[in-house]
């Protein structure tokens, strides 16, 4: 393992869990430890997993447990090389002068602030700008779709203004029986929300305005966008800019995949661990060009997003592969990320079912 | 009761139930009967209310009844001016030749098309276009809120483009037991949905473009509107604009007023039956304007949005009223339709609370 | 309004709101005063309805408002014979001794423990027990409607061991924005749950266990019950003495009340306000009665079902009226409280419908 | 693959796709076919894994098609020693003619009735009764999670009189956009419903009564079992009983398992594919045992449940095993299906937090 980056997550919640695993399956990089503050069956199916346990407090103390506790974050700090802060906000910019102070890399999530790391990283956009960094902000979920969806048009210069109204899930899976909410929408009253900006910190140039909500479920988020565009464009060259874009994958409506059960029950189908959908779903019938705007829909899947942005951040800041397109090909590689879920569905327009 | 227009609702469901209430509390019409296809609680608690209860179907019978029958549609058709016709959405076209034939008038709902009857209506927008007519078609609900909201700004050519998401409820209270989804949204394929162009058939020539989705809730539809300016307004402008427009409310989310729930227990908590929101309900703190585009959110309830709307229609085509305003005040006076639900809530920003 | 019963209403919520709207509705009893801590759309459709508005707690202040405050709840507890204390749980017990200090009486609701009063109360149970009490518990929503339906049975001496299986609302309508659970169910760990013990303390010798979770909705609880007899019994039997008992409505499937929903459709059809049910709705056609059992399912809108339980509290604490069942009989004639929601129903069953 | 079974699956859906899949993890059973009647993601999905694909109508033609078609019903049935027919409930039963003819066995699933195999089956019950056997029910979702845990106590001759409460989800997940429920329950109004007298029918002395009802979301069913016993017994000698008990599996709101949703949460920390939980789920810390009944609640997990019964079902019918213990070793071996999901878990109440 000794070639290996040393690797600890602070926080085994939805998204620490799920960098641990994206960490192991990774042939340069290594999980040293996971830290928790509570004690229940996530923590014991992390040490299922064999990962070393620490106390994400280092005055927590359990005198005698179902499982090895290797020690405190102090403990934890001192192993490895990068530190992925995966912490409730607000107390993951608490943790940033132990890291500073111990020397070691640190990866902040997107409830933190830009302004905490300075950088914010989404791979495909920027990931020369967090190479050799100490900190490294992963943007939230929702501007991590936003864009890879933009940036796959912005980079040709395309966009005009962006509009984009996010509608958010109520809560996660895990906390669905303490949280969340019934039968109700409810609408944000800021306008831009702070998607729209909080993309400006990645793509800085972008012209993009957001509104959001949240809805009664707890699958992900749904995106409609309607961007504007300095020129005139076809389906063709749309789908085209997408297709080459990473980590986006088309869907089709008329495959069956009308909704978010039915996107998460195609990566339950594909074996997926935790039916997690890395990539952003956009619904290539869904999507319409017109003279001057395209409209389209797209799912964020938010337990799963930005593991692989993790990953990637990982290596820029390691300095261990300079060329982001290369990190993400090995990230993608590693996890099973692709561009379409469905083999062959290119041809299915022209089936057609006689009696 | 005889100079009072006579009124037939063919149809008993979640509108047909509403607009014979809300005919029996004008003082210039009357409900001469209902008509019902299924026997259950509902034509049960029409009958304790005193509707003279006809089959919508010529041909059904029942031989002994807890409630008493009074004949058939053809029945009903002799003895009324104009009948609302609420059936189930084709149903109603079939019923046209039947009130064509018997020379009555007759209002069709938004499930139908607008060839059906060549007018597409909303009262305040095209009140005179309905007068004399014996056939009109009351817009869709999330049509008719966006017609409403719209023509606030429309009819002072303020509108260069207007863009909407509609957000739909998954299906009625009264079903919710039989239909509807569960933990999903259900993005909508076609862009624009189909309530842009329909807009359009009452707004001729406004500039708009809708997507629509549908969300795990009962409770009415939410409408993400931005709207391109052909000038410079600022918020004052706006919200003057929208307090003018009969038919539009505005709350605030500092009042406690921060989603779907809230809007209904509102109504719950002032009185209103079946707790129905007939006014389209704008978040007044959720209203931004920038330079050259307004950002808004409002509800609209699917259940009750369009009952005023055919209360004016019947004045409209029966003639007993040729200005539109009159009609609009009337229904509203008689409904308990407003401008504000809460008194004084504009007082209420210099309110503070101190310990 | 010198001879009737001064009441006040010290916490403006769910519980509050309905007590103050149906004491309003009591020839004997008049609302001196409702108080809050928050100022939101609630206070301020209190204030549309006519109500004082008090603080809730003595040290608030409200430098301008847009509703007039006549002082806090010192203020009111010198003016009223009786307080309903409508705070959240806890926060009721730390009320009673400034009641006790001002010598009024007061009552008290089902999130308080027996012991604050000694007296728990459900009007068709025990109101002999009430009579010139000074401190009366009123007990919650579950407890109230498991007291009734026992009672019916209890009262002939046929329970020999009732069961119940109680699937309660995840939260409350007006705050199912921030509350509550998504797609999910939560089983409650101990065995009996406390409405089991509760109900003791209102009909003391019934041999009854209570389990309980909490399902993914708002609208109310459901119960299933299972109770072994003491002697063989008909479903005549049984349905004749639950319509003996007063606040028990039967319903039917066979009428289209098959869910909760419907029940609640029901309610807005017949104009309840806010849709009540103050009834227990138990399902006549799920009713089935075995050599030695009642199995039954029944549903308990927490809501509104101990609203009238309040009113006729206050009539026994105060001794203004000495018989239950007068008082009972008062109270829902002026609610409009029924036996059968539906006229004519028995006879429904002999409807046939031909083509 | 000469000397495996050879099995096909007609109908790919929630059932047919997971017994693909089990089958596949079998030394001792090869997959043949699958069949469909609609060409959308989930037979793409199925072409991915390599799974031979058959049309489920003879009649049924793709002219052209992203997936290889090796034939139609027919052709896979000549091919097959055991057709796992998972189509439609009604659709099965009209099937059983031609698997006749062809000489093959066939597993049918819960949906059918007792009588069209004579024989149904819960492997742990009366695998002796399935071996040889042309064909074989296996019995459904709830009724094997009933079986599992009544023949705990059944086989000890523990059980008076068991009562069960079960509260099922409103539709699948798969297709949660299309049915379902919004914000209700449903009561069944048949009692017992099905499941109780569908128990005897494996257990056929059983003495046990069941009610049923449905929620609001898509995880799985919950049990509430009150079981009277024969004898006085103690929590341990319960909780032993379910130990000794095939597939089940005990687990405890102590360690965060509180909910349906936090079961499936630990099913997708677990690496289950399609978070499946195989086992019934008893809540250990929800156990309650009083001198003459037991308290229960358990999950089933409808789409997963009867999978591991089918592989059980197949080797008993072809008599390559005869031994029922062996057989289900050898399946929860090779599919991971446990008594305790966390390692230690015994432990943890000895553990204490101090700061």
């Amino acid at each position: 393992m000794s070639g290996k980056i040393k690797v600890g997550i602070n926080g085994y919640g939805v998204i620490g869990k799920r960098v641990a695993d994206a960490v192991s399956l990774q042939d340069d990089m290594a999980v040293i430890g996971v830290t928790f503050n509570h004690f229940d069956y996530r923590i014991q199916a992390a040490a299922v997993k064999g990962y070393p346990i620490y106390y994400g407090s280092n005055s927590l103390k359990i005198t005698e447990s179902a499982v090895h506790i290797s020690g405190g974050l102090d403990d934890l700090i001192k192993k490895v090389d990068v530190m992925v802060d995966c912490t409730a906000r607000g107390a993951a910019a608490a943790n940033k002068p132990a890291y500073k102070k111990a020397g070691i890399k640190a990866i902040f999530q997107g409830g933190e602030n830009h302004e905490l790391t300075g950088v914010s990283f989404v791979a495909q956009v920027n990931y020369a700008e967090a190479i050799n960094q100490q900190f490294v902000r992963v943007v939230s979920c929702n501007t991590t779709g936003l864009c890879r969806v933009m940036s796959a048009f912005h980079r040709h210069d395309w966009v005009k203004k962006a509009r984009a109204v996010l509608m958010r899930r109520a809560t996660d899976p895990w906390e669905s029986h303490k949280a969340g909410m019934v039968n109700t929408m409810v609408p944000e009253m800021k306008v831009p929300s702070h998607q729209g900006p909080d993309v400006r910190s990645v793509l800085k140039d972008l012209n993009i305005v957001t509104m959001a909500g949240t809805a009664s479920h707890n699958l992900g988020h749904l995106h409609y966008a309607m961007i504007e565009t300095t020129r005139s464009l076809s389906k063709v060259d749309v789908c085209r800019a997408l297709r080459e874009e990473p980590r986006i994958a088309l869907v089709r409506a008329q495959d069956g995949i009308v909704a978010l059960n039915s996107v998460i029950e195609l990566m339950r189908d594909l074996g997926r661990p935790r039916n997690d959908l890395w990539e952003v779903a956009v619904w290539e019938d869904g999507l319409t060009v017109s003279e001057d705007e395209i409209y389209m829909v797209f799912m964020v899947h938010n337990e799963a997003i930005t593991v692989p942005e993790t990953i990637d951040a990982i290596r820029a800041m390691t300095g261990i592969e300079s060329d982001g397109r290369k990190s993400i090909e090995k990230t993608d590689r590693a996890l099973g990320i692709t561009k379409e879920f469905l083999r062959g569905i290119e041809h299915q327009k022209a089936t057609s079912i006689s009696r």
